[in-house]
């Protein structure tokens, strides 16, 4: 298991990750040119990444790393996870469990003072597995769509 | 009432903004080298702004506006805000919902799908501030102190 930032030929694989899911598969469809100049524009930003994890060859999860830089709490950085997704053979066996202890240690040595992330309130398993980790639900995560 | 980028010389009105509130106040303190650090990292990411409400000269509010480039939702970028602060005297006024209402309009000029916060659930009036703007509490937040 090797967790890396995503080549540009990965986007599909990791496209189809964000789809293999009861909430992305409304919601992503085939990589179309919108998901190609997203990514550029993530590669070209020191504050974030896209993370593959790679099992035999093959991307078996995928997350985003943002760090935020702010002045709230002493001038501290955060990071942020989003569009975490472990493809379906690899669920369940821990995979998961690494690739966010992974981003967590990566926070740790880029200076971050917390790490943060939302969970659809529709994913009970997904929010005990981050209560697990010793992640605390302490706020409301607010969405408004434009 | 004026939105606007800050400016270096306005950082300890912020600070000073941000320790007074009941979870800002355990939280910060005078304005030390770690918060212009934060300030000119914030400066020098376009991605990242420190906005200010200026009302008869005086910083009224502030609030921090970051743009997330990612892959989920066809490569879309969202905007999050974080830091949101009122002064005293202008609270219960209007003054956060015409500053959050800027931001709004500002993510999308900047062509962001999707505008997310998190608020502290020890807040209830933030809470309910937030859905009176529109904003629906979907998603757990989760924070991870290192």
């Amino acid at each position: 298991m090797n967790f890396r930032e995503a080549r540009r030929d990965e986007v599909p694989a990791i496209v189809a990750l964000l789809a293999d899911d009861i909430l992305g598969a409304g919601r992503e469809t085939g990589p179309d040119d919108a998901y190609w100049k997203a990514f550029d524009d993530i590669a070209a930003d020191p504050r974030n990444r896209v993370i593959v994890a790679e099992v035999d060859g093959q991307v078996a999860g995928t997350l985003q790393l943002t760090l935020i830089p702010g002045l709230s709490r002493h001038g501290m950085l955060r990071a942020q996870i989003e569009g975490v997704r472990v493809a379906a053979p690899w669920r369940g066996r821990g995979l998961g469990r690494a690739m966010i202890g992974w981003a967590i240690e990566e926070a740790r040595r880029s200076g971050c003072g917390l790490v943060q992330l939302t969970s659809d309130k529709r994913r009970p398993e997904a929010i005990r597995f981050y209560e697990g980790l010793g992640f605390t639900p302490t706020h409301e995560g607010f969405k408004l769509s434009l």
